[in-house]
């Protein structure tokens, strides 16, 4: 199955029309999973192996603005993309889904708020609002599900990233991906806080895309993966439904901490872990054991994000002064 | 089956037979899994979910002299134990499986020329010295092979300590573990080096024990491990068999991560990485990628040890200046 029959499916008799706009922008939050999406079972579709939960990073995300011009020019944060390069060749190929007829051409200008390519899903929020810009652009008036399909195909995480709050990515079980989208939980929990502790803005040596791929090739431990998430995936919808921060975080962090077991099990190994990120995580185990109620996730990069609740905002900033605090509901004026 | 069952069976009409001397010594080398050790089967016997493979450490071990006395003392580096902590307990339930009467009464003096509890294996060459140590103090004449399964009721891993060189312990099937000791490869490869590359001398917070438990008890990888065990066997006993140098590095290094592996995802996680751990895996695999032939392993503790061949070792030195450097089958004085 090829993107473009995707598409096609979706889009059927708006495929031809041409944009209703000539410019269009949307902004789309980061979001990090608390219980991991690791592994491809459609490397083409970007259709994962399990389900997955995330919670969004608020105001954390990307701008993308879209404009019709005469040839294709992308820009990320102010600086142009070259088109041959592995991330402009990605770009267009997901643009090339949605280009009516050949003279049709676009601008893409995305702000992201976030370091790229440091394990904070800028690639997520990045095709996010891309496709929500899409859909204004061409005033598809998509459905939700629909336009997490499409996101899918950008970056499989992008299509957990169109939303606020916590957010299930369904697996699916059809081979061409149509049961595979990202849905919004209704729960909400204002309390929730996530502190970003960058530790490195560095790009990361090896993308999460190989890693994975590497880690589900090679990995002697991946097989057991599968059944730990469905495990993982409903502690935490009661965690959520319950409001139950420690079986949240206890879940999440395990989680986090078993997807980086699968890396260091691969070969060649795969390490997200700098003597930073331990370091950090020692003094974590060490708050916790000492009763503050602070845990955290890692994705694939360096960085770790706190996960607490507001009560304990000040005793948790006083361990990790540097850390930037997302409230993962707060509104970005460009939602 | 207890303990002193399997020694009733082994020792049989000489289990009541009185010391032949009034003293005895017996050093054993330390070794380091290039397979792991991870996982029981049997709680009480030591007995392993799995087979695994070892090099030993030179002479780098521990040297116990054994005399009798009217009562029991024990000695650890010149320190006198407290024979009502862990350690001392554990000890004397050892030696209580070997007292003929309630009137003898042991000194035991062990000297270990290796940090205690850094993950250097400290108590596997303590119990095998030790065991060899009761062997010529009483007289028994036992064979290597008995000896092994002495060794094993003191310390799992100490069954592998009692020979130079490289060290098959075989898993066994049987209950009473009368099929699960260590058998010396008669391969000699002497162009071996180990470097000990020690980062921190404390003693760890969670025992190898302990760790391996939590493992095997809430880690959900921990079902795959046994499947790359005897992958890994197959590969190093190829490995040592035809001096491939690369399929030995190779084959320790990912069996070493993949139990780390298994670690992080037990919950609480147990993390034996500390950040000067991580900078070290850094260097190494630099190092690798730049052609030179460094491998490493890492047991329950923080350290590495390194491998390579004698001709690389002014370069491994450059790099590390303060590592120990171990040739396997060298000989101590006191062996």
């Amino acid at each position: 199955m090829k993107k473009s029959d995707v598409v096609s499916a979706i889009l059927s008799e708006r495929q031809t029309a041409l944009p209703r706009h000539s410019s269009a922008q949307a902004f789309a939050p980061s979001n990090i999973a608390l219980c991991k999406y690791w592994g491809k079972r459609d490397q083409e579709l970007n259709l994962p192996v399990t389900s997955s939960f995330s919670i969004s990073l608020g105001n954390k995300g990307a701008t993308t603005e879209l404009s019709l011009s005469d040839q294709d020019r992308v820009y990320l944060n102010d600086e142009k993309i070259n088109l041959e390069s592995a991330f402009g060749k990605r770009l267009l190929a997901f643009l090339n889904l949605f280009r009516v007829n050949h003279d049709l051409h676009f601008v893409i200008k995305t702000q992201t708020n976030i370091p790229v390519g440091a394990g904070l899903a800028s690639s997520a929020c990045g095709f996010a609002s891309l496709t929500r810009a899409l859909n204004n652009l061409f005033g598809w008036e998509l459905q939700e599900h629909e336009l997490s399909i499409f996101a899918r195909l950008g970056s499989g995480s992008a299509c957990r990233s169109l939303w606020q709050g916590f957010v299930e990515w369904h697996a699916g079980l059809q081979e061409n991906g149509m049961d595979s989208y990202g849905e919004r939980i209704a729960a909400e929990w204002p309390e929730l806080r996530i502190g970003l502790l960058i530790l490195s803005e560095k790009e990361k040596k090896i993308s999460s895309r190989d890693a994975m791929q590497r880690t589900v090739t090679t990995s002697p431990l991946y097989s057991a993966w599968p059944a730990k998430v469905s495990h993982d995936l409903s502690k935490l919808k009661q965690a959520v439904q319950s409001k139950d921060f420690i079986l949240l975080g206890e879940t999440a962090e395990s989680n986090a901490m078993t997807m980086h077991a699968t890396m260091l099990s691969a070969w060649p190994t795969v390490c997200y872990f700098l003597p930073e990120t331990i370091s950090a995580m020692q003094v974590i185990w060490k708050l916790r054991e000492e009763g503050l109620m602070i845990f955290f996730t890692q994705d694939a990069g360096p960085n770790l994000k706190l996960l607490f609740l507001e009560k304990d905002r000040d005793a948790v900033q006083k361990y990790f002064p540097g850390i930037e605090v997302v409230d993962p509901y707060c509104k970005s004026k460009n939602a």
